[in-house]
């Protein structure tokens, strides 16, 4: 793309508003304007803070993913860095699942299991979770998935097959980076010819970073558990990365 | 078998005691006698309650089950019914998973997903359960499991076509028995080849038997809802199995 379609770019209607993310249709009607906010939630909405420029943060780094994804010949949603805190995305049709994928124990999977945060995984870990705020986003599996309709067994085949490409992916820039990627979640969104595309973030605000040679939080943990210095250690993970790319 | 190695067994140490059921050890080492309780248990055993004879009945039905899919080239580890109340059983290294087998949304899924009891799932459902009291059996997944160390990826691709085989069988005859086969829980052991081997019970302790005609609950369900009358629907079960047998 490019330069003369986002020129030509106007924002319209909102058409989804959620806790860190709001979308905006635009005047063409297969792309969408993706804003980052600087709102912070956890445990369901229980917890909530402002951190202004975490969402200029959040789009800086995850449109540095995205790209080097996109680059890598992952099919994603993502089309270009707008400003400083918005992308410019293809418009979907969002599949309400989350895949979470676990290279080291940590966070709920950890209290589940009563495994030590920080364990590493003999094999990557992809949860499935059913985007339902009424039912607080159980954990799910392919049977149940296919069972509520979401998905086909085909179209998970996809998405385990990306989702380990991702990792891949992801775990060797953040290696290159000085960062340990303990775990990270993905969503998927259907295009107008009905193929699956990688959509949302790849952010602090979603995924777990640890600093490769301290083990310290670089991520949304850091404002769960009060550890302060939530913008500054997003920045940490800004800066790594962009010294590698 | 084998009434000559039937009529040789001698009853040794107590090697399992659970809810439900007591695992003997026997003078034959790759044999154990495996014993029906009279008691009860739901809601991970905060509700108890003991109805004689429900032993034998659940002896009865399993042993009718596990000949039936033995015959039928399944590998359990029944060998045969004893008495009464007990089996003998080939002695397994137990592996600790759970399968539920659901061809109706019911009971704690029903919960999770919030879809009423009763309703067909297009697909069989698969659970997977870490069989561990101190964690309360909780759903986990194939990455979990393998990660957990538990089972490898070989296994569980037996798993699963072994539990779609065993749901395929067990329909056809509770069909043939005038029985929906709601859901019901299967587990495996290793024999001392490594092989797996289907084990435990296949009983209304352990599954959701619904008269097919009237829908009313031929199971456990009856006493974890104080619906009453909890064995003589046991004994339904029992007879309807052993009028088309």
């Amino acid at each position: 793309m490019q330069s003369d379609i986002l020129n030509s770019i106007e924002q319209k209607e909102l058409i989804f508003n959620g806790n860190e993310k709001q979308v905006f249709a635009t005047n063409n009607p297969s792309l969408v304007i993706f804003h980052f906010k600087d709102i912070a939630t956890a445990y369901k909405n229980i917890k909530r803070a402002n951190f202004p420029g975490k969402g200029a943060v959040n789009n800086a780094i995850s449109s540095i993913f995205f790209d080097y994804l996109q680059k890598n010949g992952i099919n994603t949603h993502f089309v270009a860095k707008y400003n400083e805190t918005d992308q410019i995305c293809r418009r979907l049709q969002i599949i309400p699942l989350e895949i979470v994928v676990r290279n080291y124990f940590a966070g709920s999977l950890s209290e589940r299991l009563n495994i030590p945060e920080g364990v590493k995984a003999s094999t990557p870990i992809f949860d499935l979770h059913y985007n339902n705020d009424e039912l607080r986003d159980p954990l799910i599996n392919d049977y149940q998935a296919v069972a509520l309709g979401i998905v086909s067994f085909e179209d998970l085949k996809y998405v385990y097959e990306t989702s380990r490409r991702v990792n891949d992916l992801l775990v060797a820039l953040c290696q290159k980076a000085g960062i340990k990627l303990i775990d990270f979640r993905l969503e998927f969104g259907r295009d107008e010819q009905g193929n699956l595309v990688l959509y949302d973030e790849i952010s602090p605000d979603t995924s777990r970073f640890w600093d490769a040679a301290t083990d310290e939080r670089l991520d949304m943990d850091r404002f769960r558990r009060d550890q302060g210095y939530i913008l500054a250690h997003y920045e940490v993970v800004l800066n790594k990365l962009k010294a590698v790319i």
